[in-house]
C-alpha cells in the first residue's frame, strides 16, 4: 500500500496528507468484538459515563427541563459531581425549577460557578436574588438559548439528557416508556451543540428504537438509571387548567380581542403560553372557530391538553410541539403524525436559518408586571426576588403579527400594570395588546388594531387609564430596596443585554 | 440601556463582551416587513440564488444522488455555472450516474476541476479513465464521505439539492409532491455539514411542510423550478428485478448460505444491496423466513420493493432507509410509520457516534470482480475503465456479521474470479461468503461457516478452485495496459488510500 501512496504523492503533492490503508478496522477497532459492536456506549454507572465523557473542572454541562417540576435528573447529577469533587462548573439548563432547590448546597461549595438558564423559582431564586452565587446568572430566552451556543459564548462539554427510553446506540424519544414527558425539543438542541453527550434512561429498549428524537449519532454514552423524571409533575406550577372566574373573564376576552384583531382568518397560526389565562383562551377560541369555519394552520411551542382538543375537533391541522405541558399533550405527540415535536432551535433561535415563531400570527402570552411602555416582566416578583423564566416570551413576542399579553390587573393587592418593570425582559415594542379583568390596552404603535376592537364595542381604554384604575384601588406601590450588586442578567434573544436584575435588600 | 452594561462591565470585567439591547428587530430585520418574514429564502431564479450563496471560483459544491439516472439538478446546475463563467470548482456529488456525461464539457473548460464522488459512470466515467482530468477523481463510500465532511477534507461550500416539495421556509421531504425519490438520506448529510444550502424544488408548498428531512433551519435559499428528476428512471441501471435463470439461481444459493449461516435467527437484521442477484435473493428468503418463523428486525441501507414486500408481509420489523431504489419503496417510505429514513452519516459513517451498520447481521453485495484474497472491486470493468461505485460496500462489509458476495463465474466470457482485483474497493477480510453459480467459497478466516455450510451439504469450494473453473472456461485474461498516470484514488471508509486508478491505454 506504501508503495500505491508514495506514486499518488509524487504525481499529487497537495494529496500529501492522504495515507495508505492498513486495516479493515484500524479506525473502528469496536467492530472486532461483537459485544463492542453493540455495547461500547453503555455505562455501568453515572460515575463510569462521567468519566469516560472528559468532564473536568471549570467545564459547562448542561440538561433540559422537559420534566419540569418532576426533572430528576439535575440533582442527581449534580450530587454525584459533587461527591466525585468536581469544581468551578457552568450549569446551563434550559430552566430551573423549584425542584431544583437541592442547587444551592452545590453552588456553595463551589461545585457550581455559574448558572446559564432560562427561569429560577422557589429557594433557589430566593437564594440568588439574595447573593449566593459570586458571578450573576445569565437569563436566556428559549430561543436566544440556542443563538447563545451556536455562537459559543454557551459552550457545552458535556450534556445530561434524561429520557424515558432509549436503545443501545441512543435512539431515544420523549413517548415510550413510563416516564414520557413528550418533546424533547430542548434536548434535541443540546444533543446537536454539546462536546459530549451523555443519556440517563429509564429503559434500555430493542434497537432501533423509533422515532428517534435523539439520534445515535448525537449519543456518547448511556446509562440506565431507576428514575429520570415524575410525568405526573410536569403540569404542576406553570401550566394549569383554571376555573378561576377572573382568569376565565381574561381569557373569554382574550378570545374576543383575536376574534376582531384582523388575524382570526382561516389558516392563522396561533401560540398560547403555559399560564392559566392563556391556556383557558383556547377553549373560548374553539366555539368561534367553529361558528366561523376557521381552521388554524398550527399551533407552536409548548403544547397543552387544551391545545389537543383543539386539534382533535380538526380546528387546528399541525402542532409544533417544543415542550408539552401535560400527559395528554405527550400521548397526542407519541401516536398523531400531525403532531410533530421540534427543537428550539425550529422553534425561536433569531440566529437559526429559519423559526417557526417567525410564523406566527397570534400569541397569548402572560406578564408579572407590564408597564406604561408595554414592556413586560415575567422574571422577578413584587418584591424584586426571581420567580419565573423568560422561556420563549421575548422570542414569539418579536416575531408574532399579534402578540396579546394576558393579565389581571391586580395580584393579591398588587398591580400588574405599573409605572416602569422591575425587570425588563419583553420590550414593549413587541406587544400589541393588553388584556386584563379591568380592560384592554393596545399598543399605541397598533393604531388599526385599536380601530377594530373599538368597532367590535369591546373594552378599549389607554394603559395610563389601566395603571391609574390600578392605584385606585392599590394606591401607589413602595420602590422594592436593591443593593448595587447584579446578581443577574437577562439577555434579549439576539444575546444583548435588556436588563439585569439587582441583589434584594435583605430578606431572607 | 448603555449606563446598565457599563454597570455590569464594571462589576464583572469578563462580561465585558456583551452588549446593550438596542430594539427587537435589531438583529432580525426581516421582521419588520410581512414579506420578508416569509419569503425571504425565496429566489428568482438558480441565478439568483447563487448569487445570493456567495458561490466564488475555486469553491465546493455538492449534489445528492436520490434520483439516479432521472437526477436533473446535476447537469441544470453546473450548466448554469459554466454561464456565469465559474472556474475551478470542487464537484461533490454523493454519487455520479450515466446520465451525467454532460460534465465532460465542464470538465474540459475549467468549470469543474476536481471531482469526489462514490461512484462514476458512462461517458464521463470513460472520459475519466482516459485521462480527461488533471486532478484524479476521488472514490469515496457512502460512509466514507460522511468522515470526510466531519473532518473537513471536503468542506461543502454551497449544496444543491434537488426535492419535489419544500415550503417557504425549506421543509422538505422526497415523499410528497410529483417527483418523489423517497429517502433524501444523502441530502440530509449535504445539508447539515454544507454552508450554505440551496433547495431547487418542483412544488411550493403551505408551510409547515411535514414531516422534514431537511429542515427549515439547514436551507438558506430555495428556488422552485420545473423539474428536479424523472422518479422513473431511479431504478434504472444498478437496482432492477431480475428474470435472468442464472442470477435467480446465484441468489437461490445466497438463500441457502443464509440460512444455514448461523445468523438466521430471529430478531436478525439485513441489507441488500441494489444488484440483481442479492435482490432476487430477499424473495427467496421469505419463503425460509417464513417456514422457519423467523422475522428479521431490521433491513438497513439501499431499500428496494422486494424487501417492502418482505416487511409488508410482517417478515421485517423495520426499514431505515438511506435510499430509495424504486417506486414501491419511495411510497411506502411516504405512509408506514416503520419505513423511517436515515442519513448516511446514522447508516455508515465509521466516524459517526453510532453507525448502523455496525448492527448488521447479513448483507448481500455484489462484485464485478473479487480475487484469491477476496477483495472485491465494484469500480472497474474487466477493461480497467471506471463504470460502478464504491457505494456502501466497504462500509457496510467492514460491519456486518456476514457478508456474502453474490457474482456470476463469468460476465461475457471473462471471469469474474481473478488472481488480483484490477482495482481494490473492499478488502478481503471483510469478505466472508462468495457465492456463484459454480460454487461457494468462503473466507479461509471463517472455518465455522464453513463448517455449517458443509453440514448443510451446499456446494462450497475454495476460491483458488472457482478461479480454476473460471479459467478452465475462458483461458487466463489478457492483462489490462494502464499508463503510470493516476487518474482516481479509491479512499476506504476511513479515509485512507486502499488503491488508485490508472488511466488506460489508448481506447477511445
Amino acid at each position: 500500500m506504501t508503495e500505491i501512496t508514495d506514486r499518488l504523492h509524487q504525481q499529487f503533492t497537495y494529496l500529501n496528507h492522504l495515507v495508505p490503508f492498513k486495516k479493515a478496522h484500524s479506525f473502528t477497532p469496536w467492530l472486532d468484538n461483537l459485544a463492542d459492536k453493540r455495547q461500547r456506549k453503555i455505562c455501568a454507572s453515572l460515575e463510569d459515563a462521567i468519566a469516560r465523557s472528559g468532564l473536568k473542572d471549570g467545564m459547562t454541562i448542561s440538561f433540559h427541563h422537559a420534566f419540569r417540576e418532576g426533572d430528576q435528573v439535575i440533582n442527581m447529577v449534580v450530587a454525584c459531581l459533587a461527591k466525585l469533587g468536581f469544581h468551578g462548573l457552568t450549569l446551563a439548563s434550559s430552566s430551573l425549577m423549584t425542584c431544583n432547590d437541592a442547587l444551592i448546597e452545590h453552588i456553595q461549595s463551589g461545585v457550581i460557578r455559574c448558572i446559564y438558564t432560562s427561569g429560577v423559582r422557589g429557594k433557589l431564586a430566593d437564594a440568588i436574588s439574595n447573593g449566593l452565587m459570586e458571578e450573576p446568572v445569565q437569563i436566556h430566552s428559549h430561543g436566544g438559548r440556542v443563538k447563545l451556543l451556536q455562537e459559543g459564548e454557551l459552550n457545552i462539554d458535556v450534556a445530561f439528557l434524561g429520557v424515558p427510553s432509549c436503545d443501545e446506540y441512543g435512539n431515544a424519544n420523549g413517548t415510550h416508556g413510563h416516564a414520557c414527558c413528550g418533546s424533547l425539543g430542548y434536548a434535541m438542541v443540546d444533543a446537536r451543540y454539546a462536546h459530549q453527550v451523555i443519556l440517563l434512561t429509564e429503559q434500555l429498549v430493542d434497537y432501533p428504537n423509533l422515532p428517534a428524537s435523539i439520534i445515535q449519532d448525537q449519543v456518547d454514552w448511556i446509562v440506565p438509571v431507576e428514575q429520570v423524571g415524575d410525568p405526573a409533575k410536569i403540569s404542576v406550577g406553570a401550566a394549569r387548567v383554571t376555573s378561576n372566574p377572573r382568569e376565565l373573564m381574561i381569557a373569554r376576552s382574550a378570545a374576543d380581542v383575536i376574534e376582531f384583531s384582523g388575524f382570526f382568518k382561516n389558516g392563522f397560526s396561533i401560540q398560547t403560553g403555559s399560564g392559566a389565562a392563556s391556556t383557558a383562551c383556547t377553549r373560548f377560541m374553539a366555539e368561534r372557530m367553529q361558528r366561523q369555519n376557521i381552521v388554524a394552520k398550527f399551533a407552536l411551542g409548548g403544547i397543552t391538553g387544551s391545545i389537543v382538543d383543539l386539534h382533535e375537533q380538526g380546528l387546528i391541522e399541525t402542532l409544533l410541539d417544543t415542550q408539552c405541558f401535560d400527559r395528554k399533550a405527550a400521548a397526542s405527540l407519541g401516536q398523531d403524525p400531525t403532531h410533530v415535536e421540534i427543537s428550539t432551535n425550529v422553534y425561536a433561535n433569531p440566529a437559526a436559518k429559519a423559526a417557526s415563531c417567525d410564523q406566527l400570527d397570534i400569541v397569548i402570552l402572560s406578564a408579572l408586571e407590564i408597564d406604561l411602555d408595554f414592556n413586560v416582566n415575567v422574571l422577578t416578583g413584587s418584591d424584586g426576588v426571581m420567580r419565573g423564566a423568560s422561556g420563549g416570551h421575548c422570542d414569539v413576542a418579536a416575531a408574532a403579527n399579534l402578540t396579546i399579553i394576558v393579565a389581571p390587573l391586580l395580584r393579591t393587592r398588587i398591580p400588574t400594570v405599573v409605572k416602569n418593570v422591575t425587570t425588563r425582559v419583553t420590550p414593549g415594542e413587541s406587544v400589541d395588546v393588553l388584556v386584563t379583568d379591568h380592560g384592554i390596552a393596545v399598543n399605541p404603535a397598533r393604531a388599526e388594531i385599536k380601530q377594530r376592537l373599538l368597532e367590535a364595542h369591546l373594552p378599549v381604554m389607554s394603559i395610563e387609564q389601566l395603571y391609574a384604575k390600578a392605584i385606585e384601588l392599590t394606591g401607589e406601590p413602595q420602590p422594592i430596596e436593591f443593593t448595587d450588586r447584579i446578581v443577574g442578567v437577562v439577555r434579549y434573544r439576539d444575546g444583548s443585554v435588556i436588563d439585569v436584575v439587582r441583589q434584594v435588600k435583605a430578606s431572607i
